[in-house]
């Protein structure tokens, strides 16, 4: 994409209503723009980010077996009413009447419609288990909207649920989505810490929240030190292996972690050692839950054993804030100069930038490397408008590219462009071949 | 995906709401279900289409140079206070009324929110043209909404805007979008006829509708048969040669065509000799306007010119029903046994019945091949249930994937399985190697 014909509405102060780092940078870089409060539009920087996140999501959900399906945004109060959850839900649910005078709403999740659906779909016990999910946004009418994405009123969230024969079978559901958040944080770069939960408005007795590591985090977390050595990603666990599957979830839950909510500071200090207790601060990316027969009940889903008898359906639900994770990686990963983006859910790849537009020189090399980068498959932002150096460095480290390829003719003259890694601020002079088939080759 | 793991909510009757085919096959193949009147979910089957549609959408609109963001669904009522729309648009627009009373909509469409994201956006005559798109869930509260996906109140839209520096450049811009729906539709099977429309409350003087032919569409269409041999995928057009494409557009609506709004039967008998004379029905699939500055200025969407002088922006509109086109096409792409899908819009390009699951050796060619299949890059949809032959024919007509692969002992005895084209009904006796060739090779 060429930045002169590309929109990334720059701001070049900082906002005065963001009270957070990433709230702030998102205005900045022109990733979203605040429609009303604690709604916002993604433009193209930020779009190409979320949608980036989304697909890791989506790829983690399938490879756990899960499968997508879309639900509407609007839905009837009716079900809500027969769950009970109608009048339990209070302010945040937003509350709509149709034309018709019919009590609607814009779905805060979605426990009831999902389970009337599967309810309807299946008779026998062969149906089971399943796992189905969406990706839609969200609404929750929040009293005091703020920390722009991520405490928004519309947002995009990510929520599955399984239908299993069993309490047993559920557990095992319970366990493939916990995998799966895990792999899904680590994928965007993020330190995720599994902390038992309380249950709130879902209900249930089991459940847990994804915390990422933060300094700027809104919640206060107590951890053992161990969490930050533990690598899923090495792990060979299958899926399809009861056992070994909770035996791995069992370790990654060993060690202590808790939000200030959770916090038992006694426990804490029996637990764990002193040296490897860890007081920072997190931020709440992911919350699972398995609650059984707490929806299948009331509305009814329920299949036939294998002898003919009715089976009560047992079930979790799962989400991840898909929205909240952009603003949420910028906490966990960004510097004085702007947001620094983990390869996988960069904008672009390569900021490439042309430091004397109009030259014809300098323009054939820029051109030369484009092309190539992109018929490589790399993205690419190239800065092809006659600003001044200053201001185009100013603005790719604002937006964080992964890297920098810099063509000016000072190095043209000796065959050389220079390739700036933006997390750690290293500089190479480097021949154009060699930056293509430097940035190409790392996918 | 086996269908033993999948979630295929397949009716066995046709639902009696249904009046329209489509609608009729999207309830039964479990492709949508009903939650509120208008108002649907996508289940997996469908969920693979619509995405397969949106994709192609997106595409086209890349293609064009159109730049992909994101708006919000719920929108403030003050900025169409501003534009004058709030009280035109009557009881289609779903009011809401959030915690602190403030008025807020379900947006129907975007022009004023768009216009103000450019506004704030730009300051230049440089940074312009621009045309920018969203793929979002709309509402419009239909009094009666019936026809499924057709005329539903919760559906998908891509909707895009174009910004240009005066009315001449904005035509060039209405005429690049134009280009991109007609490959738009050609890409997803489909005949589209360009025909002259109302601007109802969009606005503005100049608007095409794109009409798809099907028998049993909603519209009844009278035009030149000349369409019919018109071939706009052969065309080489260059979206930058202004002339060029203008005289493209002109020769694509130089035929007579008009919906029964604006038909004129005398100027119909006139221009178009008797054999040439269709009398047809079509359905909307894609409505595009280009009206001047009538958002920019109430908005205040103005630029600085060249020489310091202010640019009041012109703009068109763009809109393709993306959820309805998943009907669309099923209206024009059908038999008496189902869904015939074209194959880029396909939930899965091949239908793989195994007529003896449980037998060794069908099991194990049946596997072979989806193996081989999946690892090429084919979407396979593997029926592997116990389910009698029959039945397993029936779905997979009904479900309209474009090739059925079939391999049974008799077959398999003389080392052939069968290979059967959904629309024509051809069936072939090949190997297995020969089968996996050719589905790869077919992309």
């Amino acid at each position: 994409m060429r930045v002169s014909r590309y929109f990334l509405p720059i701001l070049r102060d900082d906002p005065k209503e963001a009270e957070i780092v990433s709230h702030r940078l998102m205005l900045r870089t022109g990733m979203i723009r605040q429609e009303s409060a604690g709604i916002y539009s993604w433009l193209p920087l930020g779009f190409r980010v979320l949608k980036k996140i989304e697909q890791i999501v989506r790829e983690e959900q399938n490879r756990a077996g899960a499968i997508e399906v879309l639900m509407p945004t609007i839905q009837s109060a009716d079900l809500w009413r027969k769950s009970g959850r109608y009048d339990d839900y209070g302010a945040e649910m937003l509350r709509i009447k149709d034309r018709h005078e019919r009590d609607m709403l814009y779905g805060p999740t979605n426990e009831e419609m999902i389970t009337d659906i599967f309810r309807s779909g299946v008779q026998s016990y062969k149906d089971l288990p399943r796992s189905l999910y969406h990706i839609q946004w969200k609404f929750r009418d929040e009293i005091r909207p703020r920390f722009g994405v991520m405490r928004g009123r519309e947002f995009l969230m990510k929520d599955g649920y399984s239908f299993d024969l069993s309490a047993e079978e559920g557990r095992h559901s319970y366990n493939k989505m916990f995998l799966a958040y895990l792999r899904t944080y680590k994928r965007m770069g993020l330190t995720a810490i599994p902390m038992r939960a309380e249950t709130g408005p879902i209900g249930g007795d089991l459940s847990h929240e994804f915390l990422i590591l933060a300094d700027t985090g809104e919640s206060e977390v107590f951890f053992d030190r161990g969490y930050l050595d533990m690598d899923w990603t090495t792990a060979k666990i299958d899926n399809d292996d009861v056992a070994g599957l909770q035996g791995a979830i069992d370790e990654f839950t060993s060690l202590y972690a808790a939000t200030d909510e959770m916090h038992d500071a006694a426990e804490f200090e029996t637990r764990v050692e002193a040296g490897r207790r860890v007081n920072g601060r997190g931020i709440e990316v992911g919350h699972i839950f398995f609650f059984g027969t707490k929806y299948s009940e009331p509305l009814g889903c329920v299949v036939q054993g294998r002898d003919g008898e009715p089976i009560t359906i047992h079930s979790g639900s799962y989400g991840i804030g898909v929205s909240r994770l952009a603003g949420a990686i910028i906490e966990a990963s960004h510097d004085e100069n702007g947001i620094v983006w983990p390869e996988a859910v960069a904008p672009f790849k390569v900021g490439l930038i042309n430091l004397k537009a109009g030259d014809a020189t300098v323009d054939k090399a820029c051109e030369d490397l484009y092309a190539k980068l992109e018929g490589a498959g790399v993205e690419v932002l190239y800065d092809d408008t006659e600003e001044r150096a200053g201001a185009k460095f100013a603005v790719m480290d604002l937006i964080g590219l992964p890297w920098q390829l810099v063509v000016g003719p000072r190095g043209l003259a000796d065959g050389m462009v220079e390739l700036k890694n933006r997390k750690t601020g290293e500089r190479e002079s480097v021949s154009p071949e060699d930056a293509v088939t430097r940035l190409a080759g790392r996918k």
